[in-house]
């Protein structure tokens, strides 16, 4: 009970508080662009009926990669820029954030979710949910998901890697390329989430979790094995401290 | 009266009126950019009726984040790159730049925004105004675009961020990237303005101010609560002068 | 007579000829990029018609932006990464770069964009010209041109500009953001070249010279400003030697 | 024999073998992408025929683009970002890297094409794999293809420069954007490869080796001149040890 309440201390110190602002933000900033984009295109087709056809595909992805990109950016020097509840879990069971605060990044992605749908709805139009095709088993989209997730989680720790000089500036936009590229080739097949706290936001305006548990497992075991390799088998020597959470600009604010 | 003569005085100086040169300058890129891509768009269609489908989106959301990328990169070391009346004013809020040369900086962006919209005249095309959709309310246009511009000053506040090490380099391309993901979100809803100087040179050129008032107030509240937020919570420890006017590429000039 | 000939000398240097290999390298690739886009989309039509919709525009607008990109980063530290005539001469009058090694800068450039066009014929596809449409003069489009080389030349200057530390690595990529969105802007217009070497290889394969002193006299003259007014209004302080000959990659080679 | 023992020795030091599970890793995830976006506009096409109009070329050139720069980002401060075997070939040539070494370079990025593409199948689509249309013929093929991978190696080798200070952090990105530029050109005449385990691995999938060919010894023969050409002409003085195999973010790990 001390351990708890001393970790809890640990979680609600200003600079915390701060990470979880920051991660709602994000969040809400990444989900609002993406829903945002697969709506604005089902408006604008000429004949009104599902809005899917290659450039809508273009559209989604490139607003997926440009929002995620700056998502991480502003929220980097701060939280360590997740904006994701699968990249969050990745750095905890690589030991670089604690079970505590990963909670309250939790809480706070998808409060930032569901805020962003909440607006999005605004506009009187449906907010669109991640959903497969009839050909795709459930089972199929969880690997998918969770392959795309290793991908993503494993951009994130290539980009937090203080071997990393050179490269190291262009690292939030590394992470959005990843997604924007990931989004384009599996659009039509999963709706290209990668991050659970997305796919929960856009259900619970909609009141549908057909399908939510494909978004969450898939990304979670995707990301924690790419944890796993990242620290053990590529860069086993890291002496990574928890303080660094996340790509930080440098000064990390715990 | 002696305070305002010297107020004057100060906005007078030979590097303040480059800031304003390039203030004017940089605007009238970034509105050329946006507002042509929107005239090309509708000018391509083969119907030639709306010019309205996703890949016109995609077109207008590029055009956006390309050309205000550019436009910040080759005012930040100049002005601090705020190109729009909206992050002048978030700047102003903030401390971090006079009211006075902020009048000197709007009047810039707004003679760049005109200059540009009678400059897409000469094409022989209607230059394209913001509007808003039968069913979105003027209220709802407003939340929405002041929502967004939120987004867009708390990312140029971040990337002014003197904590911001690693990550600077990317600055100006990060504030491009912000307001193509909202275009992409919010086009065919609100226009995705986020740029009170914007809205005004297309109207002027047009002579229709119709919901002008959604582009200027929106974009201002939402301004001033990303500059307060990120000032007084996300980094309340921020010893920045007021020569810090945005983000500067390494050297400020006042 | 003797001054001519120490020029010239000063002309063949192995650096010197290295530069010109660079510029005709990267003229060949970024032409190639852009005017091969143009090909492409018109191949991909469905009805084979015109080839004009605003996903060709999107294409040709970003094969634009990725190639100079690219163009001017491979030739950045060797040559400056001009990569178009207009460009050297806006350097050229700035006095950054020789008039004897401007006229061997501008034959590889042009060398280099004829080739490219003369690759391209080889798919057995017409290669397409800069052209302006009927509604449009053959001055309102130099005027254009003019306005958007401006832009792009004021851009190179900028990336170029000593005073630019945090935001430099970054300079190849404003580079080519700005003719990208200045060709979203104005491709049904002008074509979008900003660039005289681009519009004569194309027009030198397909043997029609119509309309070619729009591509040469706007350009070269909106380099001429942008140059003037750089190096004396916005930066009047340049201690900028002829060695800096653009945007050098950190160390020059003359 | 003796020889060829410590060669091997060489090739399977923990280091080495980081840099091949490295470039499986990023070839898996960059041909994951670029076939995986061919797959989805073919799927959203309204007619379901071929799939190809300009946005699906957007789409595809853009994902190419995203998913290079990503792959290399993540890879280049292990294994030197190559991703291609043609890339690694133009190492070799260069004596950047050791024909041991390239073997089983070569062999983790079939490998990771292949198990991108068996993944792919999993949607129940057909792989689509490069081709060349009625009126080119292989040998044309092969030049364009050829061409095309003398930019990307030309690239890699200038983003590698030890000379390039300011401009190093956007490597990867540079790779990336070269690739995208020249999908964008070639899309509908050779499918845009540049890339044998591309090639190879949608191949295997699909059972059909037509053309194959086409995609190994054109970028082959591109990358060797590529590398032959900025080593002894553009960079004639480089001292470049064996080490330096690609672009390393830094620190090369071997």
């Amino acid at each position: 009970m001390a351990s708890l309440a001393s970790r809890l201390q640990h979680s609600v110190t200003p600079n915390a508080l701060r990470s979880y602002l920051a991660e709602f933000l994000s969040t809400f900033f990444f989900v609002f662009a993406a829903a945002g984009a697969a709506m604005s295109t089902r408006k604008m087709m000429p004949d009104g009926t599902s809005g899917s056809d290659a450039s809508s595909l273009v559209a989604v992805a490139i607003a997926n990669a440009f929002a995620l990109s700056v998502a991480v950016y502003i929220s980097a020097n701060i939280s360590g820029g997740h904006v994701n509840p699968a990249v969050t879990f990745g750095m905890a069971i690589g030991g670089h954030i604690s079970i505590t605060m990963s909670i309250f990044y939790w809480i706070s992605q998808m409060l930032g979710s569901v805020s962003a749908c909440l607006l999005l709805k605004f506009t009187n139009q449906q907010v669109p949910t991640h959903g497969i095709p009839q050909e795709m088993t459930g089972f199929g989209a969880a690997v998918l998901e969770g392959v795309m997730t290793f991908g993503l989680v494993y951009t994130v720790y290539a980009a937090a890697d203080p071997r990393r000089c050179v490269h190291a500036a262009i690292g939030p936009l590394a992470i959005g390329l990843m997604v924007g590229a990931n989004v384009m080739a599996s659009g039509p097949f999963t709706g290209g989430s990668m991050n659970p706290a997305y796919s929960f936001g856009s259900a619970v305006v909609k009141g549908s979790f057909k399908n939510q548990a494909v978004y969450w497992i898939g990304p979670f075991i995707g990301a924690a094995i790419a944890g796993l390799v990242y620290d053990n088998v590529v860069f086993p020597a890291a002496q990574v401290t928890e303080s660094l959470r996340g790509i930080g600009g440098g000064i990390v604010a715990v």
